[in-house]
């Protein structure tokens, strides 16, 4: 029996039998969102948020459970620079999971919603073995009726980032091994893996800027998102991305040092951040800083396909929900 | 700690926190899709299909678990009377399956997609320990720009059945007791329950008439949907449902007698028949069966809140997929 080990398998396998344009989808698999024709376009998206695999009961509390699995989702429309509108939600319930577990996961859900002006559409309930959340996800474009997708970033355009890279990778780390201690030590890191920002506001402000070549959100982590990013691209495009150590948070610095690491490198690798990160022309990323004063540059698009973190050639893996 | 031990429940604590209708959502929870305001509308909806609660590998092939989990999604959309555009597939993908369960699983997936010329427009895969698949899926309406939602019967009007009810609960009980050998005395039962007819082209025509004044797919069985459709319309409505023996399919008659119960119950009971049901004008009636030779008339709308079967009075659980 031939094993599919890793999620490229499955890609590759679903692009084999499923098309992923036509006259309806005007932007199909691949990017953050795939696009709807409607005379108002919609842009849709689904995660699922699955015990012992992307979360864990032991240190994630029910409402933080209720507040990522719909904030992953929000923020792939985000990462379109789209505003969220309404979502489906499936719940896979275990039957040990009693009203003191869901009237905070519900109320968390829901005040996120709310934030966001969101509404519950519609869904569906099974039992289950695992505590499961499927959720689907859609938004409408900004006044403008633009969506940004991943392409069209070009030679000299800057990379820039909303948020930090490797917060939460810090955060997942120390939970994993301190268990729900590790938030007296590491407070911000945890908090970015528990409960996530969103970035909506942004994403709208970047979607308004003619100067924004693309845009998507760091699930990932730029080790692997990057060269997403880039492949998504006309050409052959490189970059140099520069994230020194006087950038990064004192937390990713500490967890680094305690586990003889370079910080850069963790920073880099990453994983669940939900940062923004997207290229701008460099005409335009001084005129975005002033609407949005926290994007950062941190490297610029290159000629070839190389990759250079803080000066050197860079290969390596991010974080894979997949095969984790 | 008190348990959440119903749907109901669920709905009920949902319903608590989340608004169901907004200026976006113009048919909120509770029917078979949401309605989300674009200038032309989508319908949406979402199922789940979990191993060893909806499905068992054990009597399900790779192909009929690929096409099952698509068609229950699509019955919803044909239940609106719309016709379905394209689909978010999340599947929970356990470590042991290799490429001889997936390749069958997504070409009848994909011959189904294509035979209602549906596009997969994204999704997300994620390991896990029993195979799960959740798919959301869209539709438009017909060319009048009509969704049948479930409510609006009168008095009076005529109650209609597309597909047999009964037929897929005896596929399922004799796949539990007899395994894959069920197939061999309930030929027809068996692929009622494993593969189940799509009635989109039907739920379209119903949709063009304007006589007709509710529509749904019988998911769970007469007992338990025809309340939920009674429960959608104006006013304290009951039914007359008529399913004499001698209109039902001899397999489902065989398969009572063996088990010494009414024949006419087990139908009644049924349970993922994916029939369209709905009601219509006694006059309109007429004319829809011209157009669509195969539609029964199985009862009426009658006032007061009673529901009869055959005459009696009737009050029973369907099925449940929750509680199950």
């Amino acid at each position: 029996m031939t094993q599919l080990s890793s999620e490229q398998d499955f890609l590759t396998l679903i692009d084999k039998y499923f098309p992923s344009e036509n006259g309806h989808i005007t932007l199909g698999r691949g990017d953050d969102c795939s696009i709807l024709r409607t005379d108002k376009e919609l842009c849709i998206s689904k995660d699922l948020f699955l015990e012992d695999i992307h979360f864990r009961r032991s240190y994630f509390s029910a409402a933080d459970i209720g507040y990522k699995s719909l904030a992953v989702n929000i923020s792939d429309i985000a990462a379109m620079g789209g505003r969220p509108k309404g979502f489906e939600l499936g719940l896979i319930i275990p039957p040990s999971l009693g009203i003191d577990f869901w009237e905070p996961f519900f109320q968390a859900m829901s005040d996120l919603a709310k934030t966001n002006n969101i509404i519950l559409a519609g869904g569906d309930l099974s039992k289950g073995q695992y505590l499961g959340i499927s959720i689907t996800v859609w938004g409408e474009p900004a006044e403008n009726g633009i969506f940004l997708s991943r392409g069209n970033a070009k030679i000299g355009d800057i990379l820039f980032l909303h948020g930090q890279a490797g917060m939460a990778r810090t955060g997942l780390l120390a939970l994993e091994e301190l268990g729900p201690q590790a938030a007296k030590l590491y407070p911000e890191s945890v908090k970015a893996h528990l409960r996530p920002t969103m970035r909506v506001k942004e994403g709208l402000k970047l979607a308004a800027s003619s100067h924004v070549r693309g845009l998507m959100d760091l699930s990932d982590g730029l080790a692997r998102d990057l060269p997403r990013f880039l492949n998504c691209c006309t050409g052959s495009l490189g970059a140099e991305i520069s994230l020194p150590e006087s950038s990064l948070h004192p937390e990713i610095i500490h967890y680094a040092k305690s586990k003889s690491a370079s910080a850069c490198d963790h920073a880099y690798l990453g994983g669940e951040d939900y940062a923004l990160f997207g290229a701008v022309s460099a005409k335009g990323f001084k005129e975005l800083t002033s609407s949005i004063p926290d994007l950062k540059a941190i490297g610029k698009i290159t000629a070839g396909s190389k990759i250079y973190l803080n000066g050197a050639i860079y290969a390596a893996d991010g974080f894979d929900h997949f095969s984790k």
